[in-house]
């Protein structure tokens, strides 16, 4: 498929207009072909469509919106090399971490694929009608779960894939059965079209209403915040920054029909080494905590942004391996200019901060964007005396906060704003010192890590990507996994409606198979 | 147990200060004692008690919150006939229907310990380690529901003890294993002092924390305000009016750390006639109708407030009906005189309404704030020329539009917004008609009633008591059944672990017996 700049509208393109360019990061140089600006007119358009489309598309049988998700895991397989060598010139990211990536995205739409099959998330409950019950006899009450309505979905500039166009947030959309409008990210607009394209081609092959999915690239504020106005758009997901975040949470709510936001922002991660891991491994932790940190130029949301640790003389061997991994580590090619623009400024502004202590740089950049990896360190008290040093820096600087005992770490740990992950680095030894933080990080994280780094997201059933805010702006749900379904479904309740007019996965003849509660309890299909 | 007027902050008293009366709306006189008007200090006294008692009883065994949940069901039934007595006198509301509604409250509870026992709550998962997967191994994933913090609760007027201090609400957060802080509804201080009591006593009986529950009485909006402002508060539960819920979710969203807020608000519950049943029983219709409007004097939630029918000769029978069923039903008592006025204030303005006829009114009342019937009449063009004309008025006030044809049906319904029921009225010969209006009834309503009436809510677990805005402010959720406790969870999930850090519910050996699923699958506990 070929690459024309296109806002792609159902199956109508549209390529007039104001353009905007891509950026190669590496050497700050525009991409061919010029891309159209989306404004608000497709955004009106697109959404007309998504609303078209919803009552055919959410009614789908399981196993028919199933085969689409595998049709689209198809069609950007067959984008081949192309799709890869464009992501590469657009993110600078390595051939090998989006060849990962690519894997990663069909997979997870395979993933919903066997979930949508499978028919769990339907929630299929049944309480049989009770005729002769006093004082009031029950009627037939049965309840499923529908999709909301057609989702926005903006993706994030550091999985040009598997936070992207086809996404997690789009994968989980589509399983649910909602139309998905995108918003194509600015920073690499020819692998968005490239995508955007496998899905309409699968949307035609598997004969959906065009209004399924639509592609509206741009880099204005404005878009964005039409695209979550619009009243026929019912839910949005977002993966960005807190300030990007928390805009479309105040649009979304100030709408005369507010909806909900999943916006994952912001999370620093901690990480906390236990004295008992430090004395007996601290060089190859710190040799692999600097690993998990420059991984992708610390381009992750789960980078771990805050090592905490009781001061003595057991950290020495953790504090040093670290300096010297860092010392050696080579600069790397940052996603956009802006981005290694904010993490310079970020790390400039703890470099010179009162509180702080530069503890090591990683290597100097000779091309540009080019991260310079940071590692600082202070105390409890200077961290907690200014909310700014737990905000995140998005990249390769961490900071190590030496505590005094392990009250102070709690003291920390209870002063720290919500996560998407809190990783503890401990030997049988410290398990009595870990046991009595554990409920605190189940209040503050999604995600608790034993003996590991929280960089690398599995995409499974039991995955949480998630955690309070600011990790994210609804911490009932996740974007990563199995489960990140429900967040684009609402439960509908049937009383007393006769089988022919009852939706097939309610009906009292089962046709789906589906696992049903019954009076309260499972029964299999 | 004696009604003192007080604060109850966790185990504590207090009752100096400001005061404000309960009054018998029957006959507007002051019923003592004075009760305290709780302010930002008890606010943050409540609040940090909870957040001190969340990590025990958020981590207690199921057996055991299930037990006290039972608890404060057995305590209520010991308030005897003093509680039914003291809500009649503050509610105006009679014997019957009060007796019936404490044995709603206590069943809820009860729904709700067994859902705790049960466990399926807890959505127990399981992704084992693959450590043998190439590229990558896989790690150990577990995830389980944890309650997501003390939950703020603000009870209604119109169901005291159903919806108000161990309503759904508070059932289903202890469910969750939340602590509860209630703003008590001033129109009913006494019963809810009373209430609040029974559960400090089952809090006391069972040994927990006295943060489980504290209860703040007041009058002003800045209680609730600051209620919920608090950072201590993770969730809000309301039941009232659209602009009290929508106050709530503004002072939510602008916290911060913003929370949800799960307000039901406002819902006119459309009932649609079918042409065929209107001809086969029209008369018995209209005489139901106007039972389902009257009972309680129109203060349930699901009131029908709007009736859509075809035009033409065989709807005759069903207004001739329903005009002299209301023309000879009696007045009834309000729950207050302010609820009283804004019902007069909305049936005047309909009666002043150009675009709207009279048909019905019902018999004047003698004593004070006694509501009078009243049934409207107009068409789908002018219904939708006027938004306001689809607003609820609390209260039996309806509206009946008569359409041209089904397509003005389907217009009606696409213009309404979200409703917490929608009602149809049909015989078999109007299959053919009804059908095409399921899928608009599923995305405009939370529950779709066959041949019924929408007044009367079952506690029941394919019960959605929910609905799109207005109806409340979050789709996605139930505030009666036993779904409701979803509300207040939010999932965590725990990577390589090991058992003895484990939490029980996602332990291998399972000491809890429950369901769950590994690897995508449900198994037996």
């Amino acid at each position: 498929m070929d690459i024309i700049g296109a806002i792609l509208i159902g199956a109508a393109d549209r390529n007039d207009g104001a353009t905007f360019d891509a950026i190669n990061p590496a050497t700050g140089v525009a991409l061919a072909p010029a891309f159209a600006e989306a404004g608000a007119d497709d955004v009106a358009a697109a959404c007309a469509l998504a609303a078209d489309a919803f009552t055919v598309f959410s009614d789908l049988e399981p196993e028919k919106r199933a085969r689409f998700l595998e049709a689209v895991a198809e069609q950007i397989t067959a984008l081949g090399d192309a799709l890869i060598e464009r992501a590469m010139a657009e993110s600078g990211l390595p051939r090998a971490r989006l060849e990962g990536e690519r894997g990663r995205t069909i997979g997870q739409l395979k993933l919903f694929a066997a979930v949508v099959r499978q028919g769990d998330w339907i929630d299929a409950t049944i309480d049989p009608a009770q005729p002769d019950r006093a004082p009031l006899p029950r009627p037939d009450l049965r309840r499923r779960n529908i999709a909301v309505g057609p989702v926005a979905v903006f993706g994030a500039s550091n999985f040009p894939l598997a936070f992207s166009v086809a996404g997690g947030d789009t994968a989980s959309a589509f399983a649910a059965g909602c139309p998905v409008v995108v918003k194509g990210h600015p920073a690499h607009p020819g692998t968005g079209e490239l995508v955007a394209r496998a899905i309409r081609a699968a949307v035609a092959a598997e004969g959906l209403p065009e209004g399924v999915f639509s592609y509206l690239p741009g880099t204005t504020n404005d878009l964005g915040g039409a695209l979550v106005a619009d009243p026929r758009i019912k839910a949005v997901g977002f993966t960005g920054s807190r300030g990007g975040g928390l805009a479309l949470v105040r649009i979304a709510a100030n709408r005369d029909e507010p909806i909900p936001v999943y916006a994952e922002m912001s999370s620093i991660n901690p990480v906390i080494l236990f004295p008992g891991a430090a004395a007996a491994r601290g060089a190859a932790l710190g040799t692999a905590f600097i690993g998990s940190l420059t991984m992708g130029a610390g381009q992750f949301c789960t980078n771990p942004g805050l090592v905490i640790a009781l001061e003595g003389p057991e950290l020495d061997a953790f504090i040093d391996a670290a300096k010297a991994a860092l010392a050696v580590s080579p600069a790397q090619q940052m996603l956009t200019p802006g981005i290694h623009g904010s993490f310079k400024h970020g790390v400039g502004a703890l470099a010179a901060h009162p509180s702080v202590e530069l503890l090591a740089r990683g290597l100097v950049g000779e091309g540009q964007s080019q991260a310079q990896g940071a590692l600082f360190c202070t105390t409890v008290d200077k961290f907690l005396a200014d909310p700014a040093l737990g905000h995140e820096v998005f990249g390769s600087s961490s900071i190590l906060v030496q505590a005094r005992d392990m009250a102070e770490v709690a003291t920390l740990l209870e002063g720290l704003e919500g996560q998407l992950t809190a990783t503890i680095l401990f030997d049988d030894s410290d398990e009595a010192l870990v046991a009595p933080l554990i409920p605190i990080l189940a209040r503050k994280a999604g995600r608790i890590l034993a003996n590991g780094w929280p960089t690398g997201v599995e995409v499974s059933h039991a995955m949480v990507h998630g955690g309070p805010f600011p990790a994210t702006s609804d911490s009932r749900t996740t974007s990563v996994g199995a489960l990140a379904i429900d967040r684009f479904l609402r439960p509908v309740c049937y009383q007393g409606l006769p089988e022919s007019l009852l939706p097939a996965a309610i009906q009292s003849g089962n046709p789906w198979q589906l696992a049903r509660r019954v009076d309260g309890t499972i029964e299999r299909g």
